[in-house]
């Protein structure tokens, strides 16, 4: 029995990505108050799974809820948002929480998620049970979204991958890195990668984020971004692949030209942001050579798609920018 | 028999608003000429029901257009658009007219739509029998958009909530309300209702309007309005519900922070404007304890909604921002 | 001795309009609290002249304050703005006040404003001795600047041009007319003039708005007003002329294609808005054939022009667009 | 049997062009690199058709395609996209190509397309066996779009349409000729047809395009043409006719005031821009009365639709803006 | 005495170009209908000068004018604009003419300038004697502005530089060249320069445009052309050098990478449009190394500066960008 | 004789500071490459005083300069851009630098400016001697301005003052304050002063950003800042001030709803950015209840003002917003 959730590729399809069948695992009502449930991140927990999920109430407040999951599949969302106690700030309150990201180090879970404090810029905490959480200092100054923490540390260091932005709908977008002694100052910032010349992958020409938590491979550190193209109708949005380098993270050893999954479903195609997939977690098994990718479906559902790690990775060399 | 066109509850929804099974009632294409019909407003008369509808031509001319049925779901719309008379002003022509609302009051029945002189404003006309109209003095200066009359008059003057705006794709709108002693001239403006902040309830963040023509319960006058939320692909547009006061109707007592209806259906989210849900009249029966909403789906077609008037009193109520 | 303030035309010069040649007449700081001065009004007042006057402090509030002089050019204004009492209305309170206008009907004289209500509209207020003034009503809703008023009554009906706008820097304005029966209810909305092909006249192709209040003159309604160009660095403003036919104020019988003024000197070129040069109040004596123009000059100080009525008339008839 | 690919029009429908019931006929991922097929263009070829089709990949690189089909319907399109030889000129590189158009004169078929030079322009290049291509200078500096030719010179001189642009998502356009002695050089720039007044026909209010090769009718030349409607949530294009004068073509005739085709399938409302028909070829048998239009559906996918040209030309003339 | 126009450099100035002590030498009113007379050309003439004027009118329609002058300092300009008779073309109306350059080629004086046909293009004409003008076809499609004509011909073929633009204040902007054998048909367009990297030289980051004549040099062809920064403030316009290579002149040798001349004075920095030096011509005598440059100054008047042309050309060398 | 440069107030002024008349004190090009120099810091350095000027050279590139000065006044300022070495950091390069403060802290002077790393961020850098500089790692990731150090450290923290911006020409920002043990990691980022509304303080009402290093008063931290209104031709900065909490520094005890000083002269309003006053320094002496604030005037030239420290806190507390 796989060790993570896993369906096989279709008979007919060569994509390196291939959806779920039974899409959207989770469905825009799953709790009582929810108008959408998307952009959320998951981690094996115990015997089975947990995850903290962006779930925006019928007020259209964004704010994230954990959840639990024997197969990874099907998943018990609280039906109470989080509630955050006293990690090393006692600056606990926020405007919204949303789109967060989860990763374990060393000991605990710890998720970060955009936060609002005057705009938004990126939240951090962590929890050792998914029931109790803990808030820390915000990393960095408004505006930033898309904070992603690598799963080990680089000489004592935490570090993350965030997308600078402005405070609206921003236009403009690429991948940074930085690094922390202690999750609570920030420094060595870095460009890692920057949106794509039009004429070279159109997908990731307008603004690019990080996506997936950094998965060490041979080849270094794979992640999913999101990349987006700003068409007469508004932003599509896309996923890629990179690859950087196991010890200085911030070089792009490959970079896919292609994207490896866009929005071509209905559920991906129509919903309250059209044209939107969003990748924010990972599972993968290395010895069973999968993944599963969870993705966030026209900013209104939660999807899943599956490949092969040496496959994508093979996509990635191939295909690089 | 139901007083007003009514469907009970689905099973298994607990929604305070419910869709009528057969949405959409009237589709893009029910007259020869149309492109679309949708945001339409209803009234019962005689054994029936009467109605001003907005068809869009394949022209994409907007006019207004009127309407009969005796169960108010079927509809016989007028292949040619009103044609107006003189009522207290000679000036009748009108570059477009769209959005109408009506309102019996006294006797006759008023009706309200943007209406284009030098961009919108507000348009008033009445008829008595839906066959022959007489077009007023334009409300307001431009730019206005939704006017909707009450149907009382308040220490004998008219009261009318209006959307001022600019002569775009206005990204900002309040509610405002105006009186007038007669018809002619308005005055004694006052702002009822603004646009909330975005981390208490996003869906009406970016502009408010008026939607149906206020019911007076025992709470006060119920409306509906639409709220819109500015997503990085465009509006989408939701329906709210507010109480103003009875005899301060500049006051308002409660008003939804949750939305009542989203743009979750087909048939709201794909359309010549997607995610759009734009509520322009309802029937209600007090003493049935019932509503029957007529909104317009993806400015494409008209669709109906369904609720019990004490149920929606007291969402309002509990849920107020 | 002249009955209003002036000044002959130098030699050499064949200009409609020519400045006083001591401009600016009111300095930015010539009261203790002023960042400016400009966009004033003034009126014959007894033996003498009294205005009200458009001060920024340095905070960078907006309001107005009275002023009096005996020629017409030196000035004493109050060091406090205007207080207003209850006049039709118990709503007297504004965010802000600006560019007024003031002209004498019937028994009084009215103050109109641009009054900040949720965004700018026009603002009505009368004197009887420039040191008790009381508030009305809005005339309209937000958002509108630049209402002046008729002196006269049309079948006893007030008369105001205003220039709808939206709710920032408005890239367009046209001019239209209202009227009221009673100060307090205003109607019969006309459309009066709109800004100019860019070819025709690129000085008045952005937008116009009405300036000085409306002389009577043999030929009709003469008024000043202002046009705006949209340069690659930012707008320009010019002053031009029209005549308004005597009983029907909404037809435009003549109109200058040529501006009469625009900004050529220092103190009107270079100031806290650079380019500006905006009519607000003309003195006038038909029986001189003398004309004296008031208006702000860079949004910061105060100036004046002359001219012969017969002469600013020939030249609208005789470059009338 | 049919000179050209055709289905009667359905029973029940009285629309003057009619959509194939197969639609589409050509999917997004037809060839195994594309993201999406549309905006493509074909002739009679031989026995059967050969066409140049816009594929753009999966990095959402742009570029044309050629192809070949025994019924117009079912297409073989080459995997690799068409590399071009040195036509008039050494300069044959191009960022991007999109867009195609292809029409025979004389001894060969000339193909037009959106070249990517510093920008988009329109790019010239032919074949005489869809197998072989040589590409000619630019026809214009940037920017530029939809440049389609007429199957005929007139007095020596080929002849071009086009829509000079910006370089983004330009809202704005207009339809111009242009004439070239020898596909080289080119002058003699004549504006034929400006957008449409929003009260008038609004769907063609925001920007015009040339879409299929003008076909010589008794009445003058025919084409079917792209208007588009800046809605609040996005451009919607349509598809329109005109009939331009025989001899003088820049002299317009008649131009449908409504659309005559509008996206209304799910296929056209959805996909990777929402709301876009988009026609590039017809083909048609004067004899037989028949014309087949192919058109982008929604930027993803290529469909048909059928009329008679005597009814498309009544049509025209009878509703002519 | 000099051959053209001359002062010698002042005294501590080691600037590459000094101004002209006497600036501006043509005042904004010294023609009576005149608001601005500035960007203007100028050519050896007989035994003096003659030109062509950008005079905007007092409606601020812009025009060109002739004039004449026998020291190339003090000019008679013509008080009618120059009327055009058919040259190529039929087509002989403009809604507007301004910026003008003029070339003497073979037996000709050649004028080019911004030609209003539906918005700004490069119209053409020619004169033997500045009395009489006869317009040729526009060379390209709108839009585009400063068309500048080389003074010879490349393999029998004229050549133009030009910018492509939009219909507004185009925020972007780069040079072109393109052919023509005919002065009728344009073609073999090329990119020429494109504006410099932000960090490199902001002064030209923004938008660059071809201002004087190309002049042969032993290095090349020498070109005045200004350049643009986008500032908080506005648009800031000024002078840069170039070569270009004698016979291939779409190469560009050297670009100086400082400006050569930026708005400083006061006449330069204030005016209908503050902070621009705009140069549209230069006199020049290679024996006396000697060059005469007339720029526009603030959109508002005519200055001069001069230069030694070694001086000239070894600044470009050394300062290369 | 004073210990800071002085001029004492001149005669019949009341402002609570004044200007030296003898300004500005650096001109545009006082050393030979520079367009202008402004937007400097100062510092008391030896027997005299030391400074970092920003001075844009004729490319305008940005770079920051060394400078000495006995008197504070007349400035030797080096010809060659600071040269950085490595500080806690190898990434030394940046595309710009702008706007430095300086600030003595400990044992040495530390620089901040605005560095350009994929956009403007903070830069940190140190000297002992202003001769060797050694640069450090950016405080920030972009898109950040103004950062401005604490003389002092706050419980072993390094404190600085920051505006977060975005990528072009911000129309917002607020005051932000920041914390680093290291000045290489930062964070407990906290809001300390935002945007005034319009209607109470319009100068201050579309961005804020830190001016002079703080200055520790009785009353807490005194610091200057720019406040900047948005008119319709383009921004106009000004000076306030504001007292914060000495123990708690993002506790704002006063800030002033007057500004200080605005452009009121022509050299604050004429320039390569019209209508700038831009505060970067203040020496100042305590004892003698004196300071001497140096300020950018239209981004072109350096100019000072003097007021009384015990005068300047008075004004802050009287007239706080």
């Amino acid at each position: 029995m796989s060790k993570i959730p896993w369906q096989e590729r279709p008979k007919n399809c060569d994509d390196v990505l291939w959806r779920y069948s039974e899409n959207p695992i989770i469905k825009r009502n799953d709790i009582p108050s929810s108008n959408s449930i998307f952009n959320s991140a998951v981690v094996p927990f115990k015997d089975g799974y947990a995850g903290v999920f962006r779930c925006d109430n019928k007020a259209v407040q964004m704010n994230i809820f954990a959840g639990f999951s024997t197969d990874g599949i099907h998943w018990e969302i609280d039906h109470q948002p989080i509630t955050m106690k006293a990690g090393n700030t006692k600056m606990i309150d926020s405007d919204y929480k949303y789109d967060p990201r989860v990763v374990f180090i060393e000991d605990r879970y710890w998720v970060t998620w955009c936060n609002g404090y005057h705009g938004p810029t990126i939240g951090i905490g962590y929890t050792f049970d998914f029931k109790e959480f803990f808030q820390c200092e915000n990393a960095f100054l408004p505006f930033n979204r898309n904070g992603v923490l690598f799963p080990t540390k680089f000489n004592g260091r935490y570090a993350m991958l965030s997308r600078p932005s402005d405070n609206g709908h921003t236009p403009f977008g690429d991948i940074y890195m930085s690094f922390s002694p202690d999750m609570k100052y920030w420094g060595e910032h870095r460009c890692v990668m920057k949106v794509a010349p039009f004429e070279d992958s159109a997908w990731q020409s307008c603004k690019i984020g990080a996506g997936t938590v950094p998965i060490l491979t041979k080849e270094g550190w794979l992640i999913f971004y999101h990349g987006v193209i700003n068409t007469c109708n508004g932003f599509r949005y896309s996923v890629g692949s990179a690859i950087l380098d196991e010890n200085e993270p911030d070089k792009v050893k490959y970079r896919s030209q292609p994207y490896l999954l866009a929005p071509t479903e209905l559920y991906e195609q129509v919903g309250d942001v059209p044209n939107v997939v969003f990748p924010c977690a990972a599972l993968h098994s290395i010895e069973e050579d999968k993944m599963a990718i969870y993705y966030g479906a026209a900013d209104t559902v939660t999807a899943m798609a599956f490949g092969h790690i040496s496959a994508i990775i093979e996509f990635t060399k191939k295909n690089s920018l």
